[in-house]
C-alpha cells in the first residue's frame, strides 16, 4: 500500500485524484518542492519548505500551512510510506474554479498533492561522472519561482536523453544559465563559478549548502554569469541537485571536460556535502 | 445534466477527475483549443484542430484522434449540452506515469479532456470599446506553441484585471508581442499592423481570419513587430481572439487611443468578421 496526501487527507494512492478545472491542470497553475530523504530524515526540509512558501508568494498564492505544519505533515508520510532513501514530492495549485486566466478569490482553496518516492542516492555516475548537452534557454524570465510551468525544461532535458547524456546545459545566447533540473558549475584555476542567483535561475537549495560550505572551508568561488568559452576551457563541470547532490559532469557536446575524469574539487565538494548530510541524517 | 469527455468516454461533469500524476499536473505537459460556438455551430473548428495536432507535434506529443474525428466528437459534446452560443475547450497532455522530466514511451497514452460552456458575444465592450495595460511579456520563447504553461500569461491578465481592464498588452523591451490571451493590432494612416507569425506570439485562428478578411477586401495590412512608441501613436487599437472576436481597445495605460472610442477601421472589421461568422453559422 502506497499513501499519498491530498489536500491534508492521507489516501491510498490510486485514490488520488483532482478535477479537470483544477488550475494546476489547466495553467500549471502552481509551484512545488522535492525533498531528499536520507535514512528517513529530510535533508535540508525547512529550506526546501521556505522556497515553497516564497515560490507560492511570488504567483500570489497563500498556502494553507506554514513551513512547520509541512515538515511535521510530510515526515508522517515519509513513516507511513516506510521510505529510507528517497523523495518527497509536494505541489500547491490556486485550486479548482471555473476556466479564467483571472485568478479566482480567496475562497477558492489550494489543492495540495504530496507522495514519497524510494529513490537511491546515484552512487555510480557520482563516481564516473555525467556527460551533458548543450541546449538554448528558452524559459521564460521567472526561473527563480519553482512553477509547475516545465515544459521549456522538459523538452531541454528530453534532447539529453536523447543524446544518452544525463543533462542538458542551457544558455541564453552567450550566457550560461542553469541545468534543465540541476544548477551548473565550473572550477577554474580552482575557482567555482556559478551563475548568480536572480531571474534566470532557480537557487538550489543544494546550490545554497554548497555555498555554504565553501564559505566554511574557505574555498574560493564566484557568483555571476560565465560563457559558453568559460563553460569549454573549464578545468571542472558539476551539476548540483536535491536528488543528484554534486555530480562531476565528464563530457559537454561531446567533448571530455579537463581529462574527462571527475575533478579534485569536484571531488573535495562531493565529500564535504556527504559529511553534511550525514551530519543532519545520519551515516549513508 | 452538463456533460465532460474524459479520454473519449462522456462522463457527468462531477465524475471528471484526472490522475495527480498526469503530466498534465505536474508539468503542464499539453496542449489545448478553446472553439467558438455560434448557434450551436463550431466557428472555423478545423483550423483550431490543424492548430492543436501542430502544437502537439511541436511539443513531440501524438493525439490519438485525426482533427476529422475530433470535430464529429465535439459536435456530439456541443449537441448533448445543448450549447447554442459558447464555447468547447479541449486539451490532451502526455498521459500518466511516475513523474519524470522525460518523457514516457509510446505505450502511455495522453489524456484528452474536453468541456463545453455557455458563453455571450461581449456585445457591449464590442460597441464601447475596452482599456489596457502594458506589461513585460516574460513567457517563454516558443508562444507559437498553445501549450498549458500558462503562467506568465496569468500574471498579466491578473495585472489587467486589478486594474480593471480587459486586457495586458506585452511587450519584449521596446517590442510589443502579443496580448496575454489575445493578439493585439494597430492601426496607423488607414494600415493595420500586426506582430508576424514566429515564436514570440501565437497565431490566433481570428487573427488569420482577420488577414484573410483583409486579404479579399484590400484592408491594407502589416505583418511585423511594432514598438510602444508606434502603440502609443497609433489611430486605433484593437485585440481579436476566439471568445471576443474583434475588440477595440480605447485607453492604453490610462491614455485614451485616437479620440478615445472605437476606430473605423477596427468597426469595419468587426462588421466583416461577423458577416463571416454568419456565412459559418447563420445569423447571430
Amino acid at each position: 500500500m502506497e499513501y499519498v496526501m491530498v489536500d491534508g487527507r492521507t489516501l491510498d494512492r490510486s485514490a488520488a485524484k483532482v478535477d479537470i478545472e483544477d488550475r494546476g491542470y489547466q495553467f500549471g497553475d502552481g509551484v512545488y518542492e522535492v525533498i531528499r530523504v536520507y535514512n528517513g530524515k529530510m535533508f535540508t526540509g525547512m529550506e526546501h519548505l521556505k522556497r515553497l512558501k516564497e515560490s507560492a508568494e511570488k504567483i500570489q498564492m497563500k498556502l494553507p500551512y506554514s513551513p512547520e505544519e509541512l515538515l511535521a505533515r510530510m515526515e508522517e508520510l515519509i513513516l507511513k510510506n516506510e521510505v529510507d532513501t528517497g523523495t518527497v514530492y509536494m505541489q500547491f495549485t490556486r485550486g479548482i474554479s471555473p476556466r479564467n486566466h483571472v485568478f479566482p478569490g480567496e475562497n477558492v482553496a489550494t489543492t495540495f498533492v504530496a507522495y514519497t518516492r524510494k529513490v537511491p542516492r546515484p552512487v555510480e555516475p557520482m563516481e564516473k561522472g555525467v556527460c551533458a548537452i548543450l541546449d538554448e534557454d528558452i524559459r521564460w524570465l521567472r526561473c527563480d519561482i519553482k512553477s509547475l510551468n516545465l515544459l521549456g525544461n522538459l523538452l531541454s532535458k528530453q534532447r539529453a536523453a536523447e543524446a544518452n547524456c544525463f543533462e542538458a546545459i542551457l544558455h541564453r545566447g552567450e550566457t550560461v544559465t542553469e541545468g534543465s533540473h540541476s544548477n551548473i558549475s565550473i572550477v577554474k584555476d580552482g575557482v567555482i563559478i556559478t551563475h548568480q542567483a536572480d531571474n534566470h535561475i532557480l537557487n538550489g537549495i543544494t546550490r545554497q549548502k554548497m555555498l555554504e560550505i565553501c564559505r566554511n572551508e574557505s574555498i574560493p568561488f564566484e557568483e555571476r554569469a560565465f560563457s559558453l568559452d568559460e563553460l569549454s576551457s573549464a578545468d571542472e563541470v558539476f551539476s548540483s541537485g536535491t536528488t543528484v547532490e554534486v555530480m562531476p559532469v565528464v563530457e559537454v557536446a561531446g567533448k571530455p571536460v579537463g581529462n574527462g575524469r571527475p575533478g579534485s574539487v569536484t571531488r573535495q565538494l562531493q565529500a564535504l556535502f556527504k559529511a553534511e548530510i550525514e551530519r543532519q541524517c545520519g551515516q549513508i
